[in-house]
């Protein structure tokens, strides 16, 4: 059929649609007023700060990335020998050059939408204090548009970067067509999930170091309140939201649409082989259809930004709902005329007579549905109405030791509905699948694995909208410290402090969709680095992976090695954040005893000077982190073998998903609990308000300094690390055969 | 050779040796003196509050344990039909009666050795007291062998239990031999691991709400020492060390020994059948090889008991030591006798022309060696001269927030080491035994399998004597309480602090040694599993179970359930610690309050009330986490099918261990930073010490409250439910069978 081609066009012509939306947004906020002196004072103040940061940590990141394009094209010319080379024409030179140029790509994508995004977000946030003078509406718009931008950007370059590279390979490459190509640019993946880990881990250490450090010097010690100007950290720390919230979750979610594509991608391949010995019509389509998907969601989340409005009294809770409601809606309509279009089984039906698009239609639909799912649980765990924050808040009237017992319990409580829910999804949609009836040549049900990367394909469709909402929290985060250090009205910072509550709950709510979405992923990444070692193993006629035994013991060891890289990795994730905070709060110190003028307002604090010692501590405490979790999944494939990284991949996978899961609800249910008692929603036994200035509030504080680093340097970090190993796996399968 | 059957009458010498010893050094503590009159009163309430709990805790797990038998017993009897039995001819009635009676005597075994020793403890506590009085070396005595006592009940009747009804059942049932009845006896080790869960969940419950409870309560709110008489929950806490700590770890440490040995006979079959194929002398050698190493381990451990000296003014930790390495040397002596005599393999010599024997000897020594690794990482890691107690002592100068995160970067660290040195440990033993040829009819290797086996088996010949030394723990910590509460002596406070220290890392090298024995034994007992099923297919002419697949989707599926059981698990254990502990501090204010003579000492507190409170809270809260521990591999199991609740068992194992270590280390690191600055040993920045009293020492005794629950209830808890879901999905394999 011509119109499954056509379909194609939606790729480019989504994509290139998103990029200059993302520029009509950016234009309408930056022309937007931008308050007072005083506000425009500390934003410029912020701007430095975050900009010396990025481009400090860039450039770190990009001498890694370069090195390590270096040694992986170098590992790859000396290990892909013709004997276990995807593409056996092209072995040696030619695929290592193609891997380190896709790696190079993926790396320059991912951090050009981080820096674009970053730049935008730290723009927004003086303009949401402006507008926050004024109105509510506007407030929630300026911020939500501002995210926005790095939603758009973020998922159109991945989509963008993963199409056109595709193309250059399948189209000029000699020998490459659409059914080689997918295996040759995982190194797109590869580099994005690289800068990633970096930009997360850097940016996780340097907010929450910020954080930590200048509350405890600021607000335990000096006894002043959170954000006072005062304090010499408070600007390092507005500098955190930016560099760790935005561009570091910026960073993980163009890793994730960029891997998860590719995956589904060489998933695709199996259905293409089917179709083409089949003789049904498009058999590329296969292959095409995740972008397609993808593309689609873009559309859907164009038209959705429209409907973030509402009335001045209403919850903006309530107004970005509508907006991800209409998004996931649209996104429904999308898929199902992409699956429609493009899932043409010829005359083969599926089970029941049903045609095979409608199988893989309703496997998309699960996927969405787990993404709304997640939406509600974790607001279930880390909002303030329900009752795990409720049992945290009523645990701190004993003090910080039940307060830090209560929220360990919720934690690890989360994992239970977490994986539940996940395995509900997969179950579900590999079942949908298999009633395809999509076999291929060698008997082989292939329909059950692509029905779960279907379900990955409907849940990310969400993705620019969920980010667009995720970079929401940090710009009102910010727009609330900005009102606060300029001393903007009453009624500015009360707007501001409201959206930082929903900003928090959004921030929440990212977690969990990117939790889930890459645990739908990894059993589709999994399936393709088996499909991408079957592949060189029949080129050499050696006998396939079947399947990843754990009674092996090698398989056991690496398995064992993979759950507990989660934990090592997070243990140095965690220590860094002290340690970077213990940097941060002896400079403070200093300077209140150094400068004495600061705390009666004559003396301004230097807080360049706290700026760049976080700069410097962040940047070198992200090296080990990082390190290890590359080394450790290639370590364990050359010492034991390719089955046996497999191991390592799943159960590094399970284990990090619900350690994940654990820090990032923990996290969030604590800073909660301590957002329910400043409300004064906590009474003692003779019914008075334990609020503010109580015990049980301390306790509560010491909860939420704790869940810190949790939900914001080791829980995201560890996202990237799990998809972190999928890529490096699939890059490095030819290193780990034996 | 004549030899070897010989040396199988080791097993009902050793064992009934060592429970004859036991009674020499039961009768040799208990006629020692009971000290003064203050103390005897103190000690026997101690014993009332200790034998209520424990009458109750064990009626409601007979109850529970007669049900369970019941149940196990129908549902054998309705799903092992002829088509699925181990032993066809014994389908349906009578396998279902001997899986009963043997789950029956496994749970009566375990709960008459847990009673036994708790009661020979209470009793020894009092007399430590007293002896402290006089002499260090004379306490230390007294408390090792009141432990002692504990120690050789546990392992002679685990090893006697064993091998009586494998005996029965291979001798008096017909159509049964040594061929079948390792698998006959399955039902044993679930028994076994049935009472452990529950005797170590509500004791570990009981044990941590009341020293929480009391120590909130009491320390924080009322501002009285620790163990004060005026403190309603004080006999609580003294009771739980008891109940808790002594019950608790010993039916712990009953299942690890009955459950692997069991695991380790099934797989001996599969080297009985070599034996017998190739004509070896006593083929059968090679099943009662567990018992008779564990038979050794206990006479070692006899021989080490009287090791235990020293001078006055010697570290306490020296004497222990000192028979710790005798057993060790000993076990050495004994293992190579074992090796020599029974493994017998005719002309079939191993690789490089070594013997068989040697190889599995030293694949037995590496058991032993990683039991020594884990005594001096568990000490790193929790003792308080090393790096990790030092760093979360520094993290409280800045209060509980940075204490509470720095423990959890060291709880989170220790799993690295644990992990490298059990897969080494795995590797090794598994390379050894590969190295003996052991090759089956079907050309497979079961050789290096074996090798795990015996690894497990060396490292387990210690436990007696590490058992003791765990007792020891309790035994101090009351015997401490007991000279406080009795206001004795200054001098003889000092000696029980003394002990009290040593105790506490006796303590943890217990838990150290659990996990990485649980580890081994995960690889035996998922061996055996299998084995089991294979039997059971290959009796009913089915495909053989070859691979666990990962990449099968309810493989995954079930592991990612197996891995969430482990956190959702450990919440359920943490919380009911907290529910309890609420309880008791109503009700201990609702004293001070109503009673207000008890402030200056002319009111005598109702402490039995805390204690019938308390046990009421912990035995209701003990079923829910059994329950859900019990219903999920069964769950699993009927709902995925038997290669999918394999996965299950070792994914969940794999996360099990490493949580645990998590729990456990964090919890002691936190306990001695604690004691770190007690001591004295933290200075501020001028060089003035930190100690008791300073917002240091409140920082860290929250760390240390928070780890109560983790390393006392959540951590031991997790041991024993690695090991009950290798014991449920061996029983209830045929149920799980598609």
């Amino acid at each position: 059929m011509v119109l499954a081609s056509a379909l194609q066009w939606i790729i480019p012509i989504a994509g290139l649609t998103a990029v200059i939306f993302a520029g009509y947004l950016a234009r309408d906020v930056l022309r937007r007023d931008t308050g007072t002196d005083a506000m425009r004072d500390v934003a410029s103040t912020i701007y430095e700060g975050a900009v010396a940061f990025i481009r400090r940590q860039y450039t770190t990141i990009a001498i890694l990335a370069v090195a390590a394009a270096v040694v992986i094209g170098g590992v790859i010319y000396l290990v892909e020998t013709r004997d276990v080379a995807d593409v056996p024409d092209l072995a040696g030179a030619p695929i290592a050059i193609m891997t380190a140029i896709a790696f190079l790509v993926g790396a320059a994508a991912s951090m050009a939408s981080g820096i674009i995004g970053m730049f935008i977000s730290v723009k927004s946030n003086v303009r949401t204090a402006a507008a926050a003078r004024r109105s509510l509406v506007e407030a929630v718009q300026v911020a939500m548009r501002g995210g926005a931008v790095s939603g758009f950007l973020v998922v159109s370059l991945s989509l963008l970067g993963v199409w056109g590279i595709f193309t250059a390979y399948s189209t000029f490459v000699g020998g490459v067509g659409v059914r080689e190509a997918p295996f040759l640019i995982v190194g797109f993946g590869f580099g994005a999930s690289f800068v990633a880990l970096f930009a997360q881990l850097g940016g996780g250490i340097y907010t929450k170091a910020a954080d930590v450090g200048a509350d405890l010097v600021g607000k335990v010690e000096a006894g002043i309140p959170e954000d006072d100007p005062r304090n010499a950290g408070v600007i390092a720390d507005l500098v955190g939201d930016n560099v760790g919230d935005c561009a570091g979750r910026g960073a993980d979610l163009f890793e994730s649409t960029a891997a998860e594509n590719i995956g589904a991608m060489i998933l695709g391949v199996g259905a293409f082989l089917i179709a083409q010995a089949a003789g049904w019509p498009n058999p590329e389509a296969w292959i095409f259809f995740p972008l397609v998907v993808r593309g689609f969601g873009l559309l859907a989340t164009i038209v959705a930004i429209f409907f973030v409005r509402g009335r001045e009294d209403e919850d903006p809770m309530n107004m970005l709902n509508r907006g991800y409601w209409v998004t996931t809606l649209l996104s429904v309509v999308g898929l199902l005329i992409t699956t429609n279009v493009m899932m043409n089984t010829g005359a083969v039906v599926g089970a029941n007579g049903i045609p095979a698009w409608i199988w893989f239609f309703l496997a998309g639909v699960v996927g969405l549905a787990t993404s709304v799912a997640f939406v509600y649980i974790t607001q279930y765990y880390t909002a303030g109405s329900w009752r795990p924050v409720k049992e945290i808040a009523e645990a701190s009237r004993t003090g910080p030791a039940t307060n830090i017992i209560s929220g360990v319990a919720v934690g690890f409580e989360t994992t239970a509905v977490t994986a539940i829910t996940i395995a509900v999804a997969l179950f579900a949609s590999h079942w949908l699948g298999q009633q395809a009836h999509l076999v291929n040549t060698a008997g082989h049900d292939v329909g059950g694995i692509f029905g779960t990367a279907v379900a990955t394909m409907g849940m990310l469709m969400t993705t620019a909208y969920i980010l667009a909402m995720d970079t929401f929290g940090p710009i009102t985060d910010n727009a609330g410290g900005i009102a606060q250090f300029s001393r903007s009205e009453e009624s500015a910072r009360e707007i501001t402090d409201r959206l930082d509550a929903v900003g928090n709950t959004t921030k929440a709510l990212t977690k969990g969709y990117a939790i889930a979405s890459a645990s739908l992923a990894a059993f589709l990444l999994f399936s393709a680095y088996i499909d991408k070692v079957n592949l060189i193993q029949t080129n050499r006629g050696a006998p396939l992976l079947t399947s990843v035994n754990l009674a092996d013991v090698s398989v056991f060891i690496a398995a064992l090695i993979g759950a507990m890289l989660v934990y090592f990795f997070s243990s140095l994730a965690i220590r860094a954040v002290g340690t970077t905070a213990q940097a941060i709060i002896v400079e403070v110190r200093r300077q209140f005893r150094e400068m004495p003028g600061i705390m009666d307002y004559t003396q301004r604090p230097d807080y360049a000077r706290v700026v760049d010692i976080t700069t410097r501590a962040a940047l070198r405490q992200m090296v080990l982190p990082g390190v290890v979790a590359v080394a450790t999944p290639i370590a364990v494939g050359i010492l034991l073998g390719h089955e046996a990284v497999a191991g390592l991949l799943m159960v590094g996978t399970i284990a990090g998903v619900l350690l994940a899961t654990v820090l990032n609800n923990g996290g969030g249910a604590w800073d909660n609990a301590k957002k329910y008692i400043e409300a004064g929603h906590l009474l003692d036994a003779d019914g008075k308000v334990l609020g503010k200035g109580t015990m049980a509030h301390a306790a509560a504080v010491v909860g939420d300094t704790v869940g810190d680093p949790f939900k914001d340097t080791a829980g995201p970090s560890l996202h990237v690390l799990v998809k972190l190993l999928a890529t490096i796996t699939l890059v490095l399968a030819p290193l780990f055969i034996r």
